[in-house]
Order: C-alpha cells, then sequence, then structure tokens
C-alpha cells in the first residue's frame, strides 16, 4: 500500500531531528544531494557495520578492499560503461526542455508544449573530470558509476596476496556516483550514493546454486536487523529485464510509501567482467584449480545493496506513528544512540548523579545526557530517534542508588540498581533478533 | 634520520601481504591512486574506528555528520577556493613539459632542456564535473578539496536539531580530491584522499585555549594507539607561512623515511568560514548565546588530520626488521586481524578442533584459519601483517584441551585451558596502551 503521506513525515522527521539534510542547503540544496546529520551519520554507520560484520567477520571466505573512486578510464572500456551505460534524451525542437525518451507516453511531442521532439541521442551517466592540469581527452576520468569494477580489476591481486581458493568472495563499501536525469523520492535514487558490494568468484557449474545461497542470506540480512518480512520480497527478473550479461538476477524489494523498490540486486554475472577486463587489459585473469589442475575464469555471483537505500528502509519501517507519539521501532544494533541518561530535576544531586552515570557508559556504547524539558518530553524525543532504552535519575537514586530504565517500544518502567546498569544494558543491546 | 630505503620496504610489504595495491594496476596503474586490499582495509578502517571513537564517542560536546562530495558550486566560491586554490604553472616553450613555479629553483629557463619558460599562470587544484545532461558553466560541480566546508554550511543544522550549545565540535571522516601537480611517496600525498577533520565552534576570546587544548589532545591520539613518541613533533607555523584566514597554526609532524612531514594541521580559522558564507548565503550564521543575550560568529579550531596518512605512518611506525623475521608491532586495536589459530598438523583431529576455536572466536574479532606451510612460515606471515595472537592446537590439545598463546612481540608462548582463551584474548585486545 503506497502511502506518499508517511514519506513526507519520515523525511520531515530526518530534517528535524538531525538525520538527513539537503547538501548546501543554505545555498538553495544541490539537487538529489544529501547530508547526514548527527543522527543520520551513526544509523548509516551502523547499517554499512552490519553489512560488512555479516559479510566478512563472519565468514571464512569473503575479504574486504577499498579501491579508489578514480580509475584508469580503461575500465570503464572494458566494463562497457563508456559505450553502453547510457539513457536516450531527446529535446523540444519549441520550449528546449529536455526528456528521458524511454519515461514519454508519446515519443513524438514534448509533453510540456506539444512541439516537435528531436531524434533521441544517447545520454552517458558517468560523471567526468580531467586528471592532471591539461583539459584534452587524453586526461579523462571518471568518478566510477559503481564499486564492482574496483573488485574485478584486483582479484588477481586477492587470489596471490591472500593465497584465495574458490569459492570466495571480496566485498567493498564506497560512492558511486551517476548522472541521472531523473533523481528522486528523497535519498532513494541520487547522483551520489553509497553501495555496499559483494563479487563472489565461484567454479562455473556451481553457479546457481550459489545464487540461491545468497539470494537468502542477502533477504535474511534485512529480516536480521528488524525489518517487516510482509514488506519484503524477492523478485525474480524476467529473461528480458535481465543484463545483457546476466544469467539470472533477484532484486530484494521493499514496499516503501512511493511502491515496491529495489534494495538490492543479487546477480549471476557469469565469466562477463573477468572476461572483458582480461581481453582489455592483456592480462592472464584465469583461476588454477589445484584439484583439476585446470584453469579457468571463474563465474560470479554478485549481491549489490544500496547503503542509503537499506538506510532509508530501516529508517521508514521503524515509523511508527501511536496515540500519543511517533517512535522509530529501529534495532538496537541501528539505533544511532543506545542509551539517554535523564536527571528528574535540575536540583537536588540528580545532574551529577545521571552524569556519573553517562560517564560509565559512555565507553561502551553511544549516549546523550539530556537535562532539558519535562520528563514526557525527553522520553518523546528519544523515542522519535529509536533510542532504545532511557535512563532516569529521581530522588529515589539518590537514596538507594537505584535507576529507572524505560524501554522504548512497550514503554516498560524498571527499578534497578546503579550497579546493574551497564550488564543490563549491554545484554540487551547485543541480543540480536533472529529471523523468524 | 630519513632513510629511504625502509619506505621500498614497507611499500613492498604492502603489495605483498595485501595492504594496498596500485589502483587500475592490471591497466598500468593510474598515477596516485591506491586501493586498499584485505588487510589494508581494516587497517585504515580501524585509524577511522579509533578517530572517531575518540572524538565523537568519547566526548558529550562533539557531534558527527556525512556530507556529500557534491556541492553547490557557490560554497566554493564563499570558502575562497574557486579564486584562490591553484598552483602557478609555467610550460616550457621549446620542449613543451609544463613545471610548477614555485618548485623551480631557476624560474627562468627550462630544467630539463634549457628552453624559455612561459609566464606562470595559476592553475585550480579542483577537479570539475558536469551535473545534468548539459556540459556548461551553470553546470559545474567540483568534486569538494576539503570535507571542512560541508560542516560549515550544515553549522545551524546542527545547532537547530541538536540544540548544540558553544563550544561544541561537529566531525566528519570522508574523502576529498586534488588535482595536484606533483603527488608522491606513496599514499602520502594523493590526488585522491580520506580526511578525519572537526571544525570546533568556540566562543571568540577562548579560542586560544581551545587551540591549545585540541593540539595537546590531537598529539596524544598518535601516542595512544603506539606511535613512537620520538618520531613525533607539533610545529607552529611561522606567520609568514600561515593561511590568509589563520591566526595561529600547529602541525603534528611524523618523522617518515622521506624526512618530517604533516599528518594533522590543528588551526585556527577565526571567524573566517562563518563568515563568508553568511556573506554569499545571506543567511543569518550567527550563534545566540543565552547567558549574554548576545549574537556573534563562533571562532572555529580545526583538526584536520589525514585517514590515509595517518594510516600510512602508523604502518611505517610499526615495521621492524629484526634478525630472523620481519614484524609489524601494531598497536592490537589497529591490528587488521586479532588472532590467527593453526592446527599444528593437518591430521590427528587438528583442523577439526582449530576451526572449532575460530568459530568460538569469530564473533568477537576478526581471525584468521590457517593450515598451510610450516607452523615457522605461518608465524612469521601473521608477524609480518602485525597480528598480536596466535594460537596453536597440538598432541597435547587433543588430550587436555589446552592452547598455546605466542605473543607477537616478545615471541613467548603460554599454554593455557581452551575455555581461558577467549576471555584472555579479550582482555589484552581490549587494553589500551596509555601515553607516557
Amino acid at each position: 500500500m503506497a502511502n506518499p503521506e508517511i514519506m513526507d513525515k519520515v523525511v520531515s522527521l530526518c530534517k528535524r531531528r538531525g538525520f538527513i539534510f539537503q547538501s548546501s542547503e543554505i545555498y538553495g540544496g544541490l539537487n538529489s544531494c544529501w547530508d547526514y546529520g548527527p543522527l543520520g551519520v551513526e544509523l548509516k554507520r551502523n547499517v554499512k557495520e552490519a553489512w560488512w560484520r555479516s559479510v566478512v567477520y563472519e565468514r571464512d571466505n569473503v575479504y574486504g578492499q577499498d579501491a579508489s573512486i578514480l580509475m584508469h578510464p580503461e575500465v570503464w572500456r572494458a566494463s562497457g560503461h563508456v559505450e553502453g551505460f547510457s539513457d536516450p534524451l531527446v529535446d523540444c525542437k519549441k520550449c528546449k526542455r529536455r526528456f528521458r525518451e524511454d519515461h514519454l507516453a508519446d515519443k513524438s511531442k514534448c509533453p510540456e508544449c506539444g512541439g516537435e521532439l528531436t531524434e533521441s541521442r544517447q545520454f552517458n551517466l558517468m560523471f567526468k573530470t580531467f586528471m592532471g592540469p591539461i583539459e584534452d581527452t587524453a586526461s579523462v576520468v571518471y568518478m566510477r558509476p559503481e564499486t564492482a569494477q574496483g573488485i574485478f580489476v584486483n582479484f588477481l591481486n586477492v587470489v596471490n596476496t591472500m593465497r584465495a581458493k574458490l569459492p570466495f568472495g571480496i566485498a567493498q563499501i564506497g560512492k558511486a556516483f551517476r548522472n541521472e536525469i531523473t533523481p528522486g523520492n528523497f535519498t532513494f535514487r541520487t547522483r551520489e550514493f553509497e553501495q555496499m558490494e559483494i563479487e563472489f568468484f565461484v567454479k562455473p557449474g556451481t553457479d546457481d546454486e550459489w545464487l540461491e545461497f545468497w539470494k537468502n542470506e542477502r533477504f535474511n540480512w534485512y529480516l536480521r536487523y528488524g525489518m517487516t518480512k510482509e514488506r519484503l520480497r524477492l523478485r525474480q527478473h524476467d529473461k528480458d529485464e535481465l543484463a545483457h550479461y546476466a544469467k539470472d538476477c533477484y532484486d530484494v524489494e521493499y514496499e516503501f510509501p512511493f511502491g515496491w523498490s529495489e534494495l538490492e540486486g543479487i546477480a549471476n554475472r557469469t565469466d562477463f567482467d573477468l572476461t572483458q577486463h582480461q581481453t582489455f587489459s592483456k592480462k592472464n585473469l584465469t583461476y588454477f584449480e589445484e584439484e583439476s589442475k585446470s584453469r579457468f575464469i571463474p563465474y560470479v555471483i554478485e549481491p549489490s545493496a544500496g547503503a542509503d537505500r537499506s538506510t532509508l528502509a530501516f529508517l521508514v519501517d521503524s515509523y511508527c506513528e501511536e496515540e500519543e507519539r511517533v517512535v522509530l521501532r529501529l534495532h538496537p544494533k541501528l539505533a544511532p544512540i543506545k542509551a539517554a541518561i535523564f536527571p528528574l530535576m535540575r536540583k537536588d544531586g540528580h545532574p551529577e548523579k545521571a552524569q556519573e552515570i553517562e560517564r560509565m557508559l559512555r565507553p561502551h556504547f553511544n549516549v546523550e545526557y539530556d537535562e532539558t524539558a519535562s520528563i514526557g518530553k525527553r522520553y518523546r524525543r528519544q523515542d522519535e530517534i529509536g533510542t532504545p532504552y532511557c535512563v532516569t535519575v529521581d530522588n529515589e537514586t539518590m537514596e538507594n542508588d537505584t535507576v529507572t530504565v524505560r524501554e522504548r517500544d512497550s514503554m516498560e518502567q524498571v527499578r534497578i540498581p546503579m550497579s546493574g546498569l551497564l550488564p543490563m544494558l549491554l545484554e540487551r543491546l547485543n541480543a540480536e533478533k533472529k529471523p523468524a
């Protein structure tokens, strides 16, 4: 059920509470670029960390890497981006407006003024720039449109330095840039975005089963961090929808307020990329298998997720309006702030005691101290930013060193000794919901 | 004592062991761009995490953020980069070679062929690109040459959403790009690099003491993570060396094999940046101080560190040649792999037992299982990549569930019960050396 109103509310909360700001806002903003504020940066860091943990640290066959954004231009000829990464554009001869031809219902006249349209021409989506002091074609470099190619060109390096054996993967998180003609839907489709990609290299013939493995693995990752199962689905690409190099592909889709949209694609890219780079670089990119004493180019399964899209989906999914409050029911691992500490009053030693608790907790996780406004308002603020626990110091604390701990979702409060606070919070914050 | 030979050895180790590769290496490389391999990405992640922890999580007055790389072009006019961020270049009229005028000993003739030089002209160091489908001046955007301006333009957003009170800071880690004419020294001076910056806003008049505070704080951070004190120094800028907007500045310098070089600058930027943005954006960027009921533009102390430079300094500083081995004496918090687990032999149940230990440790920190080559060679490999602990399963393990734990620096081995392994490693890995 698409519900655009919810989207407006989430965007408004993001701005009001310091999750996401428009880039260069004081200058009127830069179309489709966004900045993560103090809470947004923590949420996105947590999403990326959860991904890295699940694909690198928890496995023994996936290696991390971090390639540069600027790469040798030949990389993008080999990958097909220089020739083929483009959208068809048409101009109106009368009003001079420009459109994507494949977005026009009627391809013969201008949807704005009815004027005649030009023939369509291909517009490449890569941002180009010039390296070195002279602007000529020899020095053109591109801002990478995807992180994947940075992995393929390092395939040999990883095999040689890590003595990697098939099947194995290389994982990477990083920025990519696409000069989209029609960005939109907040941080969903932007010109600058961050990817979380794995290229998982397998022996040809085992590729179907590894696609099956990764499609389930990645689907379950979203559930592991609390995303609503009913708003998630796996959708297999139709044959005519597949990229020319892909044998098969699944999208993990989330039902955003603006409709079902892709969070991640899990594709069987066959041996297309390594073969292309072998041809263009003239380096031998085959893999030698000890057991069979044979050489071949591995197949690749690519789970490619959007860090900004996942972050947005976790935000939207956790957004919940109740009678008396708005609450972000974020998984504790993703919540920007893990615990807020309040003195009930700004006197009677409450602030000093609360700050003592803040100092005790701060080395272990991200906390916030707040002594402004009424206790009710302070709870509401933490609910709105998804803080799982609020700890309050009151008169009883001053007598017997106990504090109240309020849980975000149930709003239940328990009174516990201060000495038990850190262990209790650590235990609850580290407990992960498992997929059903 | 500059020692270029050590630099070559570190570069070679980085390539051989998977720390750092040349970008697009199979295509002959892209000048001055580098990729972090499986071990390098972990080291750099650990450096960035240690920085973020110390400046954001351990403080109650520094907020994080993450601004986009592409910003409104007006930002760079306000900051002075469009007009002034340039190097003077001259061409040789005879051989057509190009030079930085300020690097020439004799500014009247070509150092290569003796030919006549042109007048120098200013060459802007910002990479520019075009947003939207048409390449014209209206759509020019720049790849940010520093992360700092992304903080200044969000000053109001942070004040308003976080109710931030002076003194407070905003911290950010992110990529920046400069079209350097003469990059070099491995990852030290590159065209694409990552910064770790804080803009710390203070009341005018308190700026000198806050500069003092941050200069000590930041110097001590390098010591906290084990950098050799004798190879670190704080150097105050001479008056004629100061940027035009700076009132005072200190560099944290490290003695690299190629000489003393800047890791970080800590500058008093006064109210220059906010004043500029107030003028260009026509937004009121003053801060209202409750106590004095007055409005003013805060001063800014900027500790600006290089993530790649710090990573390189930690690498070089930890590099140690001993009679029988090379060892990276990395701080345990920075080491890419915290523990390696070896079966003594590939039989008698050793591998299964070692893998059981791997599964026990993996959820807690990054580990590696290795059953290749002799035990001596396996120790050497882990020494070279800086792994603090090696755990070995042998025949005695099979009898009484004890393992040997070898510490990297002392090479001392102790035998302990398997049940005590995780607590012991966690305790040692979490123990931080304090500055002397």
